[in-house]
């Protein structure tokens, strides 16, 4: 049941554009024809463009991104998968979208979202099985590019929404340092926790896309391994992963191993414990504050959950909020410690592979500290369960290091591969 | 020619209602009587609203404020300052203004803004002299205000737009911590700048106006001078500002030993010169991102200063923004030294009164360091040059110490207006 055709390399596509080999018509005229067969099954789109604009001669010529349907787009409806949107119209893109554009990249749709991004699930399945969830609230860009719809996808995280999509559905998703991208024009659910993220088939591939899109250094690199520590991050959540997680992450450590890193364990610090607790707190303070004029506005056509987390929101007290935050600053100077003994920390990307059922999008327990952080992230695809689900395990580094952690989990990711 | 009439007291209009004194009914009444009557001279307003919605029973219930033409409202229009969003009718308010709904504050209408809070000005005069600049770029704002036709009212500031109007029209204009404000649903020039404030007519009103919009401790308390240093600040500008304001620093320093404080010199340290020189590469990079949609759709509509600004910012390189984003963090380093040492400076608002004409809105030179290091700052009134016009002198404090800057503040505005 090959659900999953090989999925669309962007270093691969832009390689072939850039020898002549491919226009950028042909390139997203593959994307257009890959959506029209599988989207039907897949439900990774809320709309896909008609006649996309195709730029010559541009970073991103020929690339056709997919955008996770919170970022306003002027040309294409705009609905935050929320009832209370429907056929809304953005005068203007987000800010992530115009520079998009204007590195050329052609905007084949929009992507499937959960509500406003938190956790009322969409219709998109998981394509390596569509009886399980392919994550959230990513949901529909992470399942774009693992289904070989497209190269390249754009979506966000507050809480896990970038990296657990990911590792469900078996392809790199890279959380960028806090701010690199810009969230601007996104339907904003806690401001200082929405992080702009990107999606694509591998590491590699991602870190292109980023440098293509930002005109920032960040394409992978050759890693001198000995000259690299890498740390096993024995976080107080790691118990409650499954034991093909647990196994995975031992793989990846043995992986790192032969690669010829230097593997560590490194224990949690207390700060950090702290921390983690304190990003509800931060984030349901904002919900209510960013989310709450669209509560007095909706009432009804918002569902439940968000309802619930909107008023909760509301009721917690600033100087709740600004303890939170004082505990995300000192887990802050805790996370550069760590990072002043080791370049990168592996941790599971989820508790396991995608949950059965569509009800859920899973858990951010390993995800929320580091969007807390600012720290940049990304999984590192490549693992599975004996049902062959993907698993997926994260990488971390120190804030504004994010070439170093994107050249050396694409390192870990050719080590992994090489011993299955 | 007295065309600046008693203003408006938010403390003492919630003194009157909560003796039973006065209705919110009534107070809005006083309101709009006064817009009325007013603001065919001044322009301060975009907008009026017809039948503005009273709240019973709640912090500001009574309390008219007018809202910063910057700030969506589902119920008025709201057009940025620019012809592109002419007519534009968002469908749900900025954060800000719901938090007021909720809190009780009557939406009495939208306030004259430079376009999208830059420079190009609007139609507002100043009410001490309508040949003069309000200055900007909450123009409509700080005028109702001054004007008193409104008690209380909300701006922004990204360079120096809340505290030089505020010191141009003779108010108390209140720049909090960054972020203690949320911004999310204004437009956005500079994100990691942009600052919403407020204004009222005296250092209490405003404080008081704090408390009430966000249920924190924020209100002006009694302040024991003795234990109190203050900080006259010799920062790099201060020869560009001219006599009168010199005059007028000092005698804030003189009314604040007669109050019998402790008052020292403080010279700028070098990390705030670099600082106060990145503010324009940060500002015009994040422009060139956050209005860059803007330009890609309304080319023409934007004025020709903001749309050079924007394909200036887009031309900065990553790099250079990131090291003015670096020399930002040295400096807020260097700023928590100073108030090591002393706990408030003092330092121009503006280097002198509001200019003569309405074609500039005044210079942001003695604002936008601040702006860049989040720390709070507030306008002190009561100064004023030769032909009458208002100087402002400028209170600053360490990140998240609003209360003893407002109180202090406070007291140093009482102390300024014994020694007259």
């Amino acid at each position: 049941m090959p659900l999953v055709p090989a999925m669309m390399s962007l270093s691969a596509l832009v390689a072939a554009r850039d020898n002549g080999h491919a226009t950028p018509e042909l390139m997203v005229k593959l994307a257009r024809d890959a959506i029209a067969r599988r989207d039907g099954e897949i439900h990774a789109f809320t709309h896909v463009a008609e006649f996309p604009t195709i730029v010559a001669d541009a970073p991103l010529s020929g690339i056709a991104i997919g955008v996770k349907d919170v970022f306003d787009t002027f040309d294409q409806p705009t609905a935050y998968g929320s009832e209370a949107w429907r056929g809304h119209r953005p005068e203007v893109d987000a800010a992530i979208v115009a520079l998009a554009r204007r590195r050329g990249a052609t905007m084949i749709g929009k992507t499937v979202t959960t509500e406003y991004a938190f956790f009322e699930p969409g219709p998109t399945v998981n394509p390596h099985n569509p009886a399980h969830t392919p994550g959230g609230s990513s949901s529909g860009s992470a399942a774009a590019v693992a289904a070989g719809m497209i190269p390249a996808a754009i979506g966000t995280q507050t809480g896990g929404s970038i990296i657990r999509p990911a590792a469900f559905c078996g392809i790199a998703g890279y959380k960028p340092s806090y701010r690199l991208l810009p969230a601007f024009g996104m339907k904003h659910f806690a401001p200082t926790l929405d992080t702009v993220g990107l999606y694509a088939a591998s590491i590699a591939d991602v870190a292109l896309f980023a440098e293509l899109l930002t005109g920032r250094d960040l394409a992978a690199s050759p890693v001198e391994a000995s000259q690299a520590t890498i740390g096993i991050y024995f976080c107080a959540e790691l118990d409650t992963a499954d034991a093909p997680m647990r196994d995975a992450l031992e793989r990846a450590a043995e992986a790192a191993v032969a690669a010829g890193f230097k593997v560590v364990a490194v224990a949690e610090l207390d700060p950090l414990v702290t921390a983690r607790a304190a990003h509800t707190t931060i984030q349901d303070f904002e919900c209510g504050l960013v989310c709450g004029p669209d509560l007095a506005r909706f009432e009804g056509l918002l569902s439940a959950r968000l309802t619930a987390t909107i008023l909760s929101g509301q009721d917690i007290s600033p100087a709740d909020y600004d303890r939170a935050r004082r505990a995300a600053k000192r887990g802050r100077k805790a996370t550069a410690n760590i990072f002043d003994t080791v370049d990168v920390l592996l941790t599971p990307s989820a508790p396991g592979a995608a949950p059965l059922g569509l009800a859920s999008t899973g858990d951010p327990r390993f995800n929320k500290l580091w969007t807390l952080m600012g720290t940049p992230a990304v999984n590192i695809p490549g693992f599975s369960d004996a049902d062959g689900m993907p698993l997926g395990i994260q990488a971390v580094a120190r804030f504004g290091q994010d070439k170093a952690l994107l050249s050396i989990a694409s390192a870990l990711q050719t080590a992994v591969a090489a011993t299955i």
